[in-house]
Parts: structure tokens; C-alpha cells; sequence
């Protein structure tokens, strides 16, 4: 089984720069988490973007869907910043025959207390368990593309009432 | 969404007493694993054994098979000891109407490079996206129950080739 | 044994707002550090100020200056940001009768890489087994203060040639 | 600067067997623990024995006695069981000439909890701030070898009444 990762950036990729005394969003991190357990899952990282999600325009969004859409593989991960993921999964639906989850972090993978590592297990579990279509995996739910919303005063992912 | 967990014990959950120089099976950690984001999920731990799964009987598998039978929620993970959870996936085979999820660790939560937190967010992935019936999440993969194998060599669990 | 322990803010205690997509100085994680483990020394944490160390004026310098002189104790360890460290230090040598470690970060204490919690092992043993005087503990050394600068470089503390 | 560590065993150096579902010590961590920082000391490991402190004979002090005398540093750290470390401090102090610091940990340095990162730090602040003798760097105090006890019930170090 393999699965591609096409990476946008976002809080899960953000580093600190001491000698900047900054934060950028820098290289994929997904790769990393995945390497550090024996797994029986092939994957493949592609850094399509490195920004914050809230910079993210439409045709960025669209670079991104261009790139999953020349991807042989229908297994397909995005992680990507989580202030406007819900828009990016509306603008992936255009995708069909395969299942894309996009996924994020609250807090950098550098972190100590980060999140990236247990939402990196549930889209890695959830993209070889659901039927084709485009999914958010956050919060440790699995929400499909157009019913999904961040409530940020909480700081989770919940269903966006229709 | 609510997600009951029945813990059954295994390396996930050895912990290391400084007083005797020994290593046993502990409480459950799933908990504190899930407890340490803010997820939007509610989720309600079991622990119905405490035993390295080598030393797990029949009788033991059939305790298990009651407590998740009797439980009214149909999103049912299992912690168990790797060794043989393959053959306590094929006993809750018995359980019809529930999507079950059987993941341990091939190092205890406890530990820094433990798989427990990945292997964590695998099982939520997968037990909400996976028809009813019991698999096993382990290695970044989702096995159906009676069609897996753990690789002790390797240290991985993969397709067993019936 | 009681160490008092004054916090002028710096990389070792920044700390990331997903809400803004921004790094601040936050709370000094000094106490944290410590409470973490059983230890048999007392503590005192005081938040004096909370800057990038690029930003302290010499008024700073002075306002932690007269805070720890009329501190009692003679244990005082300083959590400070790295690339005025060396400044800070040759303002404090004004206090006599005391010994004065300070000590810093070159990632923040939230980062899983972080040096803070060996720095802050560092300073304590430190601390208590040196004469009255002012030191800087970084990179796994001890200097004098006065004889100490930071290779922005390389990222180490060393001797400074005079 | 350079520091030569002698490593007896203990605790610290516990690892998880999964093949066996057993615990042993394992080969020396305070290598790992020091190289993942940037430091400005130069340090070579030397491993002695690995044993669980409670084992350790007083030919084992002799042979770890031997080691660090034919040693040309005189900056010495020893890694060593908790149990047991007074008494090999006791034989030490035959060695003139040196500091010497022992220290260990109370949990497995490849737990996440572990105090052996701390410890070091403690330790590597201390050998090099310290006048010649042996002493013991456990609990955030550094102790002198003969004046020292491990108070078993509340996991600390503390002074010995004579």
C-alpha cells in the first residue's frame, strides 16, 4: 500500500529560527513522523507550498489540485494549515476516483505537546478505510469536504450546520 | 461521535517500577494518550485485563468478547498485546452490528519513541470510517481480522497469505 | 536548599499562538522544568520581564539587577535570552556576596529538541557548587562572566579572547 | 573541556526488550542524551559494566575504581545504578586527584518522563564547577560521596546524618 502526502505548508511544518528570533513555516514534517516507527505503508512526500494557511489564495489552492490530480496513486494525504482547510477541501471535491484527507496540527510537530503526530495516525488510518471523496481528519474526527468548519475560540474542528 | 476502548493490557501499557527493577503491565494509557489534545470526540475507557498477551487464555479472550458484546455503543477500539491479538480479533469475530478495532504498541506509551500515540490516532481514523466487522491497526495499516499476521522478525504486522 | 530563580524572558520561553500565527515570550517555563521531577532543592520563580533579548535596554538590565539584590538568598539562577546573555551578565557582576548562574535556551522549552531542561540541569548543579560570583551556563560549560560570548554562528557559547 | 563518563549500568540505561517482553540495561544513553545538543565540550564514553545496581559486587567497584584511575582526565562523570551508588562513591574516594560526579536516574532515559537528561545536565554543570573529590549528583543536589543516602520510599536523594 502506498500513500502520497502533498504538503501546503501550515502550523504542523512551523519552525523557530533562533538566529532570527522568527517563526517560518519550513519543510515538510510529515515524512518525519511517519519514518519513525517500522510501518508497512509506502509513502511519498511532495512539498507543493510552504505558507500559512491564511496567505493561501485560490490559485494556490488550485496548484494544489493540479498536482493530486496528475498523481497516479487514489490514495492521496494534504497536510496543510488549519485556518482555511475547510476551503481547500471544498476546491479538492473537483478530484474524483480517488480518497484525499487533508489534515493539520494546532501546534508545530516541533512542539513537545503538538497534535501532528496523533492527527498524522487517524488521516493514515482513515485514508485507506474510507470510500472515494474528500475528507478533513481533525480533532480526531473524520469530516467530510463542505460540512466542516474550525471553531477557533475552541480550538477544534466540528460540523458546520448546513 | 462516542468511542468505547476495552483495554486488555500488553506492552502499550508496561510501566517500570524503580523499586523492584521490574516491568509489568500498568493501567491503561489510552487515556491519558487521548486526554492530551482537545478532541471532539467522547470516549469512555474499559479495563477488563492487565496481562502481557502471551500469558492471554481463552478464557481471558472470551471475558473480552463479553464486556464488548454487552457494551450498547457500536465504535469499539481494543488495546491489546501484540503478540496475539490476531487470534483475539478471530474470537471477537463472534460480535456482529459494531465496528471493532483492535492496536497495542510494539513499545510501551511510556516510552519516548513509542508507537502507542500513532497507533492511537490510526484506530480513531479507522474505526470511524470502516464498515462493521473486526480489524486490526497496526504498522500505519488496517488488517480484517483473520487475515493478518504478526512478523516478529521484522517487528511489523503485515497480510497473512492464507 | 532554596535557588532563586529570576526570569528576564528569552527564546527558552517563547511560545507559539495558533490564534495569531504568531511567537511570543510567554510565561517562564523554568518552574515547570523543575516541578517535573522529584527534586530535593526549593525553588522560587520571579518573572521579572519577558523579552527578546534583543530588545532589553540597560534600564532592564538594571531593574533585574535591584531585583535580585535585595533577593536574601545567595543561590540565584537567571533564565535570559541568548544574544545579550553575555551584557546582562557584566551588569549583574555590580551584586557581590552571591553566586549567579544564568542560563538560556537556543529553542524554546515547548520544542521536543529543546536544550532548556539539560541547561536548566546544568545551571543547578552548577549553582551550588561554585564561589560567590557571575557565570553563564550554556552549551554545556560554564564561564565567567565577562569572559563569554555567543558564536551566533556555529549556535555555542565560548570563551570570549580578551 | 573535556569530560570522561564511565558507565557502570542501572536504571538509566533500562531498555525494553519486545521479543522477551523483558527489561535489561542496555548499552550506555548518556552518549545519545549529550550529542543531541550543540555543546562546546568534548566528552568520550566509557562502558564499564551494565548492571542493575543491586547486583554490583564490591570486585565490580574495584574493576570500575581500576578504569578511572588509569584515566589521564581528572573531569570524570560515572553513570551508575540508584541503589547501590553510595557505596561505589565510598569506593571511589580512594582515587585522588579528580572530580569525580555519579549520577543515574530513577526512570529509564528512554522513558518520556525520565530524569536522566536533567541528571546529566546537573552533573555536567557540577564536574567542572566542583574542587577535586567524589560526589554525587542525583535529586537537583550535588552531594559529597560518604554524606549521602537514596531514601527508597520517597524516590529522592538526601543527606546522611552521621
Amino acid at each position: 500500500m502506498k500513500i502520497d502526502i502533498f504538503c501546503a505548508g501550515g502550523t504542523i511544518d512551523k519552525i523557530y529560527f533562533d538566529a532570527k528570533s522568527d517563526y517560518q513555516v519550513g519543510e515538510p514534517k510529515v515524512g518525519r513522523i511517519l519514518e519513525a516507527y517500522k510501518l508497512n505503508i509506502e509513502f511519498e512526500v511532495h512539498s507543493v507550498l510552504r505558507k500559512d494557511s491564511l496567505e493561501m489564495t485560490q490559485e494556490d489552492r488550485n496548484t494544489l489540485k493540479d498536482a493530486i490530480s496528475t498523481c497516479p496513486n487514489n490514495l492521496i494525504l494534504v497536510t496543510h494549515g488549519t485556518d482555511t482547510m475547510p476551503e481547500t477541501a471544498e476546491t479538492l471535491k473537483a478530484i474524483t476516483g480517488k480518497t484525499i484527507v487533508l489534515f493539520g496540527a494546532m501546534e508545530p510537530a516541533m512542539y513537545k505537546t503538538s497534535d501532528a503526530e496523533f492527527n498524522a495516525g487517524c488521516a493514515v488510518g482513515a485514508v485507506q478505510s474510507l470510500p472515494e471523496g474528500v475528507y478533513i481528519s481533525m480533532s480526531g474526527r473524520i469530516f467530510e469536504a463542505g460540512k466542516v468548519k474550525k471553531n477557533v475560540a475552541e480550538g477544534v474542528f466540528e460540523i458546520k450546520e448546513s
